[in-house]
């Protein structure tokens, strides 16, 4: 059977999200995992997610991270409280901000390498480093601050 | 006659960022105009751009942020020479960090106003700041440093 990711376990009303929502018919479906005590997720870029020719497209390579980072918070959130994704109450993460430093331009073609890393938990709030390589080679290094969707978040449309 | 926007002037070799290049027909297409001393682009995003429900993908937003700041460099750096854009020799910027603080959710639906100010330009580097607001509302900042792509970067694939 197929591990599960995070996202997988995500509430179906909070699973559209653009960049890791599986419901998201659009959207580019990044999942997070354990490997360790570290985070992986797996994602190959498109053809079409170019910057410079040969090169991913850096709003992509942000979009990796911003999406990994809110999911390594949740994993982190579940195994502090000793308890599996899926039980209640859910764990789901908005980002606060974001921080994302290319090193060097990123290769369009294989299959990106990231990680996470917890740096920081202390409450609602979980600060993570995502690095992206490619094979074997640190091309992006990034830092997420992610927030626990506050209670009354409503999720209403254009509220 | 429409005004042109800066990313209409990019070489063709170099218009196919996912974010911003005229040529990918997948890619966002943000375009980036002069508005006084401060630049903006026009963008609104479809409908399947959402992070939670009602509220603009952040990764989408980091995107806009990124590939404005490029583009606010290369205005920049033309006025700076008194040149015309579309003048050679033809300024492209990369980016090299990009720091984006959501202070608060963005509406999905509404067209997004973003704005970019210069905070430095020294050398071959141009660092922005860019706001995204919607109704007259910021509700995300993002600072963006950019630098002048290299002369010997060949942009060959997966070099």
């Amino acid at each position: 059977m197929k591990e599960k990711s995070i996202q997988d376990y995500y509430p179906d009303e909070l699973s559209y999200c653009y960049g890791c929502g599986r419901l998201n018919e659009h959207g580019h479906h990044i999942q997070s995992f354990w490997d360790g005590d570290e985070t992986i997720p797996h994602f190959t870029p498109e053809f079409y997610h170019i910057a410079i020719p040969g090169y991913v497209y850096g709003g992509l390579l942000a979009s990796l991270i911003d999406c990994h980072g809110t999911g390594t918070a949740a994993l982190v959130s579940y195994r502090a409280e000793e308890r599996e994704p899926g039980t209640e109450p859910p764990f789901r993460f908005v980002t606060a901000s974001l921080q994302v430093d290319y090193l060097k331009p990123t290769p369009l073609g294989p299959e990106l390498e990231l990680r996470g890393k917890i740096l920081e938990q202390k409450g609602r709030k979980v600060i993570s480093e995502i690095t992206v390589s490619v094979k074997g080679e640190i091309t992006v290094r990034g830092k997420v601050v992610a927030v626990q969707m506050p209670d009354d978040f409503s999720g209403e449309k254009n509220k």
